[in-house]
């Protein structure tokens, strides 16, 4: 394999590393924010924050030339996720 | 809406803005690859690669307390993509 394949693949198994600390932070926080909803008995759902949020990374997306739809497609991933995690947490 | 929630929320945007970043650029390098592939005739996904990224995402999730199932979704989401940009710059 040629030098400048093996060079891109290391930077974006950089990047791959940093997003997953991302993540892993993200979903501290939103494992409080779910504490915070069971405390308050919010539902797991916040729909108007939820559209606020797609609607700001496409935004945000399209000025760093990033596909506004892919982008909402991961944080559409992310936020069901944390829906699951918030529902589970309610219950228990 | 308390402090702590409003809180907790611009934290996540700050993270999910970061995330934004970070694919924007990883999408920047694997147009790069997409282009490398063209010019070498090579397929658009590579198995044994993908396999690699997955494995190794899975690790550092568990390690970075992300859920390594939940990690390896959002990698997929991102593989299915760039794959999809390969084939249609390779068909270009």
């Amino acid at each position: 394999m040629e030098y400048g394949l093996k060079d891109l693949r290391t930077s974006l198994d950089n990047i791959d590393s940093a997003i997953v600390y991302l993540l892993a932070e993200r979903f501290r926080l939103t494992h409080k924010v779910g504490v915070y909803k069971k405390q308050h008995h919010l539902k797991p759902v916040d729909s108007s924050r939820e559209a606020a949020q797609l609607e700001r990374i496409s935004e945000l997306a399209a000025k760093s030339g990033l596909d506004p739809a892919f982008a909402r497609k991961v944080l559409q991933l992310i936020i069901d996720e944390v829906v699951e995690h918030h529902k589970k947490l309610i219950a228990s």
